[in-house]
C-alpha cells in the first residue's frame, strides 16, 4: 500500500500518518520528491481496516498494490486447477463442453435434448429449475420438477448436469440432484448466495456479472472459496457496454487476464454474450483460441418454440455440426473434445 | 410490437409470420415497403410468448412497442405515489432526507449519529447490519446486534429507520425492526430477494444496478409490486461507467426519465455515487435541482475510523452545513426540508 | 511515479531498475515489504520518456502520481479562471446563457432566433456552420454564408457569436468571424486541431469527447493551452453509457470534479445530453446547482422542422420560461443570469 | 420508418402525421392497437429530413429499420470485398499480416524492423509518423522525415507500406509515400479527414472509435467511400469499458457482426486493445479464429526504449514465434499467413 500526499503537505502531515501506520505495527518507507510525497506500507495492510488513511489532513490518495483475494490468486497457486464434475473435469486436458436448454420445459425436452449433445459431443448437461428473468410475468421455470427431469436425463445418458441457483432454497433443493451449481451473472455479488454454496462441496460454475471487474469476480470466487468450496470455475458471458449489436459484448481478454491472475479455471458461454445464435459459432472458436477451458451452449430442440432465450439456442444439429468444427481447433491448443 | 422483415422477405414467409399471429388471436397489420416489410402486432403479446418470432425465416427483428412492467408504469397510474414509511413519508412535499452510517459498528456509534442529524434535519436513520462488501475479508456487518441498536436510537429520536437486506434470512428478522427495507445495488435483479420483499407490508428503497437500465430497474421494482407490496421507493446511486474520478457516475437524468416512466418516488444517495466526500454537496444540490424525492447520505461521527465507506461520509456538523444549504434550494423547488 | 515491482523479484531485477532511474539523474526510494517491493522515483519523470521501465524484469506496473497537464492544472494556477468572450466573459459572477439552433440554416432563422434568445436572457449566441453528422447523406451546414448570417445576428442583438470548427480550414473561415470557437466532442483528441485552435487568440468551448476520461479532456486542454492560448472553457454534454433512455448520460459530477482539478470554466450542455427536450429543464437546473459557470442549449423557431437535433430544441419560449426559472437557482447559487 | 404514437393519442394526431408523411410523397400503413397505434412509412426517408416526426403531438417515437449506409451495406454489395495494397491484398485468402513499431523513431528502427518482421511473415510494414498522443509533452512523431524511413524500408524489403494520418496536410504529405492511410480510433469521427482520404484512390484502414457503434463505424466508412474511394478496411482495436485490466475491451464480437452487415474486410489490432504484450497472442489467435481478415501488431526491436508503446510491442522474435503459431491456425479457418 502506497500514501500519496498532497503536493507540498505540511511536515506534520506526513509525520501524523507514519504515525498512525507505524502505530498499528506496520513499517513506513519515506519518499520525498520535489512535488510529491509518498510513503510505502509494509506489513499486513488489514491491520488499518478501521483507518481511513484517505481522509487524512494531507493525503492525496491510497494506491493498492496487493490483491484482495488470496485463495483465488495465481500467486500463491501457480498450477492451473483442474476441477472434478462427476465423471468429467474442468480445468485439465479436456475441453469441457457445456450444453442443453435455457429452461428446463418439460421431461420429452430434457430427455431429447441430453441424448442428442450428447452424441454430438456435450460433457455436462446443462438447463435451468429456477430462472432470473427481467420481467416477473415471464417464465420463471420448472423448480423441483425440472431438476427431476434433468437427473432422468442424466440417468439416460451419463452426462453430469448444472442448473443455476439463485436462494439458499434452491442451493438446498439442487444440491440433491445436480453436479454443479451454477451462480448466474446478476447473483455474481449476492454475497449470502455465495457463501451458501461455499458450503457445499459441489463444484461451482461463478458466472461474471455484467459490470464486474475481473477483480470484483476473483473477489466473488473468494467469497466462495474462502467457506471452503475450492471447487470454482469461472465464466465469462460478455459484460454490458454501449455495443447493441449482440446482447452483451464478449470481453475475450477475460480469458488470458483470468490466467494470468488465477488458478482457476475459466469457460466462456458465447450464447449468452451474442444473444444471436448467429454469431455463436465465430465467439465458440475465439473462446478456445483464447485458451478458455470450456463452452457453455444453450441447444433447444425447437428455438422458435423455447420459453426462454430461444433467439440465442441452436439446434442439436447445428451444435453438432459446431462441435465438428471445433474439434480441430481444439486439438490445435492441445485439447480435446 | 413490430415484425420488421429481412429486405425481399419471400411472400411465404410473411404470410407464416402473420399465420402464426392470428393462429395466437392476435391481429396483424401488413405495410409493404420498397426494400423492408413490416408487420404491426395487435393485442396481448404475451399471448406470442412460446414463439420466437425473431427466429422465422425471414425475419429480421423484433421492435417492442409497450413496456412489460405494469404496475409501476405511470401509463397506467398516471399521478404520483406518496409512500408513508413511520411517522413521515416519501414521495410527498417533505424532502426525505436520510442519513446514517454505512455499516452499523457499535450502539454508542448509532445512538450519537442520530442524535446528531435529526437535529441537523434527517427524517430517516439509515444504517447497515448486513454488509455486502466486495471482500469476504472486509467488515461483514453486526446483523441483529445491529438492528437492536438501530431500533434504540429509534426509540431516542422517533426517526424511523432503514437497513439493507440481502437474504431471506435478514428480510425475517429486519422485518421485526425496520419501516423500511433496503434492496442494495448488487441484489436489484436478486429476482428471488425481490419477490420475498414483495410479500412483506414494508416499504422497499430498491437501489439501481450498477450497469441496470431504467427499464431493467422498474421492472425489478415490478417483482416487488407484484407480490403485493406497492411501496416502493427507487434510489439513483450511480451507474459504472468508464469514469474513474468518481467511485461511480451518478446518472442525475435518471431522475427525470423516472418521473417521466413512473409514477414511483425515486431518491439520489450523492455518497455512493461520488465515493469522495468533497463532492457529496455539488452532487445533492443537483439531485433536489433535478427534482428528486430525496436523498439517502451517509454520515459517521469519525469518518476515518469507519469500518466501511469512510472516505465517502460526511461528519455530522458538515452534513448539518449541507441540510442548510439545501433548504433554501428545497424551498425553490416546492419542497420541504 | 512508483515502480511496483513483482512479488519475490529478485535483487537484481530491483538493482537494475534503481540503476536505470539514477543513470536518468533522478532519485530512488526503495521500500520493501514481506511480498512487495516498491520504488519511488524522485525528479522530473520525462526524463525517462524513452525507457518503459514497465518492461524491464520484475516490474510488475508503474503507478503515477502526478497528472500530465500543467497548464490546465489547478495546483499549479488556484485560482478560477475568467474567460473574456467580446462584451461578456465565461467563469465569473454572470453565468454564461449560449443558445442557437445546432445548425444555421438560413438567414431569416439567425436573425429570429438570435432575436428572441437575446430577449431571454442569453448572453451567446451559437450556431453551427460545419456540422459534424454521423451519415454523410444527412445536412452538412452552410459554411461560410452560415458565419455571415451569425455575424450579422450580432451586429443586431450585440451577442456575441460562437460555432464550431471541424478543420483548420473552417477555423481559418470562422476567426474572421466568431468571438468563441467550439470544438466538438469527436474532435476533442483531433490533436491536430486543437494546436490550430491554440495557435489563435480566440476563446475555445472544448467539448468532452464521449468516452473520455477528465484527465483526458484536461490534457486535450493542455494542447490549446500549450500552443499559447490560454482561453478554454470545458463544456460536459454527456458521455456514452449503456443507458439509452437519454441520447448520453450527462456526467453531472464532471462539474465538481473539474472545478477541483482545474482552473478552467465549466459550462453543460443539457440539449446533447438528454437528446429530448422534455428533460433539459431538469439538467440544466442541476448543472447550475452543481456549479456550472453556464449552459449551452438548443434553441430553435421552429424544431419540427429544424435539419438537426430538432427533437432537443427548444422553442424560443420554451427557452425564455427555463431562463425565467434558472433565476430564482442561479442567485442563490451566488450567480447572475 | 416506423411512428409509434402515445397511448390513446387522439385521431386528428395521427390524422396530422399521416398528411405529413403522405404529403412529401411516401405511403403510410396504419395499424391500431387496443393500447398503440403505429404507423408505418414506406418509401424514401430522406424526404422526411426536414419533418421531425418524433416531435408531432401524440407521437412516442419513430423507429428505424433500415441502415444509413448503403456503399458499406452487404444488402446490397453481397460479396466480400479484397482491397489491392501494393503487391498484397486484404479480405481474400491471405491474410493480412500487418506489423512494425507505434512511432518510427529512426532510420536505423526502420530498416533492421522491416528486415525482421518480413522474415517473420509480415505483409505490410506500419509505422506512425504522426502521432496522436494524449499529452501534448510526449513524442509527437517524425513527419516526412519518417515516412522517408519507411519508403526506403519499403525499397529493401517489398513491404507496402502503412501510416496514420491526422490532418490534410499529413494526407497530402504521406500521400506521395504510403500504399495505405490509416485513420485512428480518436479520429473515426474527424468527418472533414474522412472526407479528405475518400478524395484519393489511397486504400484506408478505419480504426474503431473507442465508443463507437458498430453501426456509426460503417456510417464513417460511408463518408470515405461516398467520395469515390471504396477501398476502405475496418480495423477492430477494443472499445472503452469499465475494465482496465487491458488497456481497451477488445470487442471480438465485432468480427462477425461487421461480416454479417458489411462487405468491407475487418482486420484486429490485439496490441492497442491489450496494452500488455503478454495478452497479444491469445488475442491475435482469437482475432483469426472468429474470421478477421488479418492483425495489425505492434513490433519493435527494443520495446523497454520505444517512444511509445512499449509495453504493448513485441519484440521481432516474439512476432516471429507468433506468426509461426498462428500459421496452423489459419490454415485451419481456411486463410494463408
Amino acid at each position: 500500500m502506497i500514501v500519496v500526499m498532497k503536493p507540498h503537505a505540511p511536515q506534520n502531515c506526513v509525520d501524523q500518518v507514519i504515525q498512525v501506520i507505524e502505530g498499528h505495527g506496520l513499517i513506513s518507507h519515506l519518499s520525498v520528491g520535489d512535488e510529491v510525497t509518498i510513503i510505502g506500507v509494509v506489513g499486513d495492510k488489514s491491520k488499518l481496516a478501521d483507518c481511513n488513511l484517505e481522509l487524512f489532513d494531507g493525503v492525496e490518495k491510497i494506491v493498492s498494490v496487493t490483491e484482495s483475494y488470496k485463495l483465488a490468486n495465481k500467486k500463491f497457486h501457480a498450477n492451473p486447477s483442474t476441477i472434478k464434475v462427476g465423471n468429467t473435469e474442468i480445468g485439465g486436458k479436456k475441453l469441457a463442453m457445456i450444453a442443453g436448454p435455457c429452461a428446463i420445459e418439460s421431461r420429452d425436452q430434457m430427455l431429447k435434448t441430453a441424448q442428442a449433445i450428447k452424441g454430438a459431443g456435450a460433457t455436462i448437461l446443462r438447463g435451468g429449475a429456477y430462472k432470473p428473468r427481467t420481467s416477473p410475468y415471464s417464465f420463471q421455470g420448472l423448480e423441483e420438477e425440472g431438476l427431476r427431469y434433468m437427473a432422468e436425463a442424466r440417468e439416460e445418458t451419463g452426462l453430469p448436469i448444472v442448473c443455476e441457483v439463485t436462494s439458499l432454497e434452491a442451493v438446498e433443493v439442487a444440491a440433491k440432484y445436480v453436479n454443479l451449481f451454477q451462480i448466474g451473472a446478476r447473483n455474481m455479488q449476492n454475497f449470502y448466495l455465495l457463501k451458501e454454496v461455499g458450503k457445499t462441496n459441489i463444484p461451482v460454475i461463478l458466472k461474471r456479472g455484467l459490470a464486474a471487474t475481473v477483480d470484483e469476480w476473483l473477489n466473488a470466487a473468494e467469497y466462495i472459496m474462502s467457506e471452503g468450496n475450492k471447487n470454482v470455475i469461472l465464466c465469462e458471458r460478455g459484460i454490458r457496454t454501449f455495443e447493441t449489436s449482440t446482447r452483451n459484448t464478449l470481453d475475450i481478454s477475460a480469458v488470458p487476464v483470468v490466467k494470468a491472475k488465477s488458478h482457476l479455471p475459466i469457460i466462456v458461454d458465447p450464447s449468452h454474450a451474442a444473444g444471436v445464435r448467429h454469431y455463436i459459432a465465430p465467439l465458440a472458436k475465439a473462446a478456445i483460441a483464447a485458451g478458455a477451458d470450456g463452452l457453455m451452449i444453450e441447444v433447444h430442440h425447437d428455438p422458435a418454440r423455447a420459453l426462454s432465450d430461444g433467439p440465442q439456442s441452436l439446434k442439436p444439429s447445428k451444435f453438432e455440426a459446431l462441435c465438428n468444427e471445433l474439434r480441430p481447433l481444439s486439438k490445435l491448443m492441445g485439447r480435446d473434445l
